[in-house]
């Protein structure tokens, strides 16, 4: 059980979820009003435990809520659905119904692809999350997208270039995917950014540029909770080992909202491209094996992922390992949002700016860092939270 | 692939293994003796990725190799036998019967529990080893311990201090257990020693006194190599993640003399010890579950170990995951102990003594050492090699 | 989804459950009750698919349940706890608390091994099954014993004929076990009875005896929920291709009121006999490996059970195949007990008497019948139901 | 170990194999030579237990094997290829190199789509057939398909009436996908066939006309050697016990010649549609759940496939069972292909003819039956054989 951490309570932060009404949101929110109420144990979170805590960062409990969503079914609906999925306690559901209902009130419209241009969605969106800070007296307000995977894009120079972005926005073009545009209007409204998705989102010349522009940290992308996890301790202890890896076979089974978006193969090739890049990184050499994501109903939330690793040892001796993991994935995720956004709002307050590598440990593709190995990056983010609690 | 070493041949290294003719020494011998002539790739040797490799070791193809055994077989024979197990090929057993036959003939008779004061019997080891050492002008003798694991021994204050130790032993007394007469011989003649099994050995108050009176280096105990090696992973994946282990049930399956000796419940106590211990050091609490080694003749070298870990995330959410490792003991074993005696032979050279906890790496009981968690060892390794690289 | 059966309500069935506060009772009677008001599915009746369902049986919501026990919590808590651990829904166990304490109402104290002589302590018990009938109206009752799992018993001649029986009982002695004085008393109140659990229940000669002098058929032991049953057809598969099964290793794990009584390995004796004896008789050769069951609190009513079997195919050539089942042992037991009543209670209409070999499909040790394949059970069974249902 | 069959050898059975040096091939043809010279136990053998041998089959140390492939590579190498694979022993591979090599002698060049037309390649390949059996005074040849896996074909007027066939093949035309012209060959030469891969062969309405008219027997197709082999025992089960199947997904990894051919998903249509099949048949619903075949060099001939079943029991409770099967898939097929080739003749002998659903025992597609469980396919086979065995 992560021990208690001293946290830093003077400043007030917001965090703002792009999918505000989606199971890993709502998981999240559920949890820091139970948290607050003393009704949740604080496990999962990684922000509690003294190495990160360290760091001096806003208490969980202190966080106030909001975002955007295209969806529209309530909070309250949406977390008894998932407590009757076996993703929360249906009690807790239950008794913060009040809570959520409050938090679902400050649950703005999102961006949609209807043609209205790009310049004006920004702007709305951006006067969210300004009305935001204002109303309630907030420091600084954090951005969190964990809205549904979107197919890759192609580059362009208006993505690269931020004054090339700016002339198409003028120009009455939306060049943007969803996801970027929020990170471009949580920019400009001056708000650091969590990329929990695989999409597009901060990971653009013209964003990063954006981004070091107006003195932001950021960080991304693809919250690294399941099979990526694994893979993250196990091809370090066979690289380390000196054993070779000759095949890794990924399967992996989900139902719920971000399962039916997978199904989508389109939509998959975010994901399968940011699961498949650390093994090559790790290993020192590509590794062959299919990697698939299924959309099955019956299992909603719960990810069950089976990987078979095929190895050679001393003298060419051929061996084997295999896992099956059983893990719900907003369950696994949910606690990690709040980690970026303590995490986030901590950085910014000690005026870190651009990618933060020291996420890394977050994510499936660690933008800003080249480190896949989750032992490394444990140990690379624990330093940099020493480092920010010694400057406070 | 690991890189090749610059090896530090100019000075020679004998090799002694204590159970010379079991399944880890023969293979171990055959593939020094197959690195030699070039006839196999050095997957699985630590002591050839670069990190490792930059301490200065003697190269695996100079290194000369003799030991003790109580069985006779001879070591083609037994390398046959390993071949048709398919723990290493049979072209390869067939090419190098020669080499192994004069290997073969440098076993000298073992330790045995028939009565002879242990005075005469160590006097005899320590001779076998100066004889080696003298007839083929080695510079330094390393033993490795890869017999038989045999039952704990109980305390007793000639175990523990030096001086009641060789009282007992002028009075015509034998306090020692086997493993650990051997490890007295080695130390008296001035052996570094490498304990791969989870017996005794070297870890009695009075032989690390005597271990340091000589300036000798040693190191234990039981090598990590399967389940063990993935639960040095996967514990501190759990922890820095803050999920809270709930239980964790560990059961191997595996035949061959190993297995048959822990189907013996007195021998395997030492081994389910050593095993055992790892878990609650690297999760911070005791952990529920049971843990079995068992023995099914029909499986021979091939452990098949399977693991269920039921842990608990956020909002008391319940999960668990499985994995089943297929390795082969001997080839995964094997590598190992050429890297411990390399290492060690460069330890001395630097002239380092005690119990050596940077390699805490290779064992499930690291000991001068309190780490558990492979890629902290992995760290503590590699900087104590850069440092042994810098003295050179 | 099974077929609705044409029931044979015009009777009208008990159903006593020894052990009526466990967690197979509880589930059971839940569901029953649940039927009855048309809340929930049929699903794991096998006495509703059609091939069963045609010996023309009383129907599950029918059947008035009572029992005998020796702990107190009575039914309704027991409910909610088997939902907080997910075996019932909640909403079910909180919807039919009234209709459970009714059921609650009518369980007596069961048998203690507290010095009362057995002749009495049977009357005492037999009365209790005949005050159910008749207050009740019932044309018969089933007994069905579903209390926590013995030791095995040493044979004795009082145990194997029911005259020196007799004879003992008259001498004020208890020889029985517990099971088995359930069972006599059964016997003696004119009742049918299974018995679900590896205890020695009516396994005795005296008692089969018994059971033939008062026209009862009886069936038994051990219900086939989940690594057996697995067994019981994957062994024929391996018979019928003509591969030979090298080693079966079977891992169980589990929590619950049941896991706790069988940590004790005294208890366990019963199990680990029922659960290895048909894998001998479906291959037709012994087989090596170990047979484990482990509690783990942590897991509850949820068995975890892995197999590892290793077999051989054409040309020696060496293969394996692993499982893992994770089931909910009460959901799996529980519409088998209720199966069991009212396929015993068809039995006993229609005059059959002594062990019921046809019944063997739900039972680890087929009493009766020397068949432990599932698929050869299964024809026997609804056989036999064509041949009941022909009848009527 | 299979009882030895009194075998009916007065008759002499010739073995035609399409794809004659492929894995399967080899294996069967390696595999009876040792029979012949008692290298080998016969494990595997459906035809030598009891219950089939009673049908009187000849031995299978008589047959005489001979074929068609469009590769060269010569079957003593394709053995030693094999026996480095695991798959055969390799003393075996050597010290039957000379009689593999008088095989290999006998293997013509198979049907190439060169343009040929394919009146003319039928009567060639009939010829090659009508030759083997005189040359070597044989009273029957069964051909048995075990070539490369095609892709499905469209439906056409042609391939559903031999009128229609006759006509295009008169005209010049080639209609039929080389499986099936190889059947038309086959029937035309007056050979039974068994089609044991997943490509049509004989299961097009002109051919099953064919064989009719010529009084021939015939079986298919696909041989069910692993997955599917679980999944017709596992799913009589799930539906026995009336529990409710919601999910299944299939995972298969293999590399080898097969696993290549599949690699290509146009090839894969045919296997993925005749492992999918038995599901809802035996269920007597649909189930749903991804089904993959992907081709992992590395894995060679060693199938890896892994099952996740998700079925509700009782109250609705959600449970799982995973497996993993690790089979080697020429070792497990090659048995069966000897079986066909002796049930065929003897079938031919006794004057039957058409699809013979006795045999869907072997098949993922039984060809003339609608059983897909394993356990009521065995007992339609045995009693077959009993019938077969009275006649004689
Ligand atoms: N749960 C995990 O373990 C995990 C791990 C890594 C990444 N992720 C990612 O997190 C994201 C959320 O996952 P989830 O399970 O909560 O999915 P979900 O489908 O339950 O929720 C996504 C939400 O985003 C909303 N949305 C869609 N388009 C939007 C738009 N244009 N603007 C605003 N909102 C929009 C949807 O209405 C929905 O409420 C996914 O992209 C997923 O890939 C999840
Ligand atoms: N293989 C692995 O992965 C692994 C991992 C950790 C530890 N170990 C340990 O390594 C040791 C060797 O394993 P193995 O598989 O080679 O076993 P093995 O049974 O094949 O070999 C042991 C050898 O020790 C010899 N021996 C027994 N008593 C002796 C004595 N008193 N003096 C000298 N020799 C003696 C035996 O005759 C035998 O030749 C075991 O203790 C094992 O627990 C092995
Ligand atoms: N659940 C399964 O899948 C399964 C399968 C096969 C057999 N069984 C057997 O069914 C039995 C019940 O299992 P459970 O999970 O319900 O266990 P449980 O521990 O929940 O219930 C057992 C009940 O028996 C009662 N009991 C104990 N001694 C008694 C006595 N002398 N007289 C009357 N009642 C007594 C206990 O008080 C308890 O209420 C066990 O023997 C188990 O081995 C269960
Ligand atoms: N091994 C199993 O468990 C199993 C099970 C079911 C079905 N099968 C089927 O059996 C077949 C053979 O499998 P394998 O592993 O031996 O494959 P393989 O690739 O090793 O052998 C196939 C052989 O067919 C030959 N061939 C290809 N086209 C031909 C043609 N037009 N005429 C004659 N020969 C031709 C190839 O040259 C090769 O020698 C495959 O279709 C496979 O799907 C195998
Ligand atoms: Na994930
Ligand atoms: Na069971």
């Amino acid at each position: 059980m992560p021990a208690a951490a001293t946290d830093n309570d003077s400043a007030r932060t917001g965090v703002w979820f792009v999918g505000a009404r989606g199971s890993v949101a709502t998981t999240a929110t559920l949890g820091a009003l139970a948290a607050r109420k003393g009704l949740a144990p604080r496990t999962g979170l990684v922000s509690e435990l003294p190495e990160v805590a360290a760091a001096g960062l806003p208490g969980v409990e202190s966080l106030v809520f909001a975002g955007h969503d295209v969806a529209t079914e309530p909070l309250p609906e949406r977390a008894l659905t998932l407590a009757r999925g076996g993703v929360v306690p249906l009690d807790l559901a239950r008794s913060l119904a009040d809570e959520l209902a409050e938090v679902d009130g400050r649950i703005r419209s999102g961006a949609r692809a209807d043609g209205e241009p790009q310049r004006d969605v920004a702007a709305r969106l951006s006067a969210d999350l300004e009305g935001f800070r204002t109303e309630h007296g907030l420091d600084r307000v954090v951005v969190v997208d964990v809205s549904s995977t979107e197919p890759p894009v192609e580059p362009s120079p208006a993505l690269e270039h931020l004054a090339e972005l700016e002339r198409a926005l003028d120009a009455g073009g939306s060049p943007l995917p969803p996801s970027s545009l929020y990170a471009y209007a949580a920019f400009r409204a001056g708000c650091p950014l969590a990329e929990f998705t695989p999409s597009t989102g901060p990971h653009l010349g013209a964003l990063a540029e954006l981004a070091k522009e107006q003195g932001l940290p950021w960080a991304g992308r693809d919250g690294k909770t399941g099979e990526t996890l694994l893979k993250s301790v196990l091809a370090p202890m066979f690289a380390t080992r000196a054993l070779t890896v000759r095949s890794w076979a990924s399967y992996n089974l989900l139902g719920g909202g971000d399962g039916n978006t997978l199904a989508d193969p389109h939509a998959a090739a975010s994901k399968t491209a940011t699961k498949a890049m650390g093994l090559q990184a790790m290993l020192g050499h590509p590794v062959d094996g299919p990697l698939h994501i299924d959309y099955v109903e019956d299992l909603g939330d719960w990810k069950t992922a089976w990987d078979h690793i095929s190895f050679e040892g001393f003298l060419g001796t051929r061996m084997s390992m295999q896992f099956t993991w059983q893990g719900c994935d907003s369950a696994l995720a949910a606690p990690l949002v709040l980690d970026l956004a303590r995490l986030l709002a901590r950085a910014h307050e000690a005026g870190e700016a651009g990618a933060m590598g020291a996420l890394g440990f977050f994510f499936k593709e660690p933008l800003g860092s080249y480190e896949h190995g989750l032992a490394a990056q444990w140990r690379a983010l624990t330093q940099w939270c020493e480092h920010l609690g010694s400057l406070s």
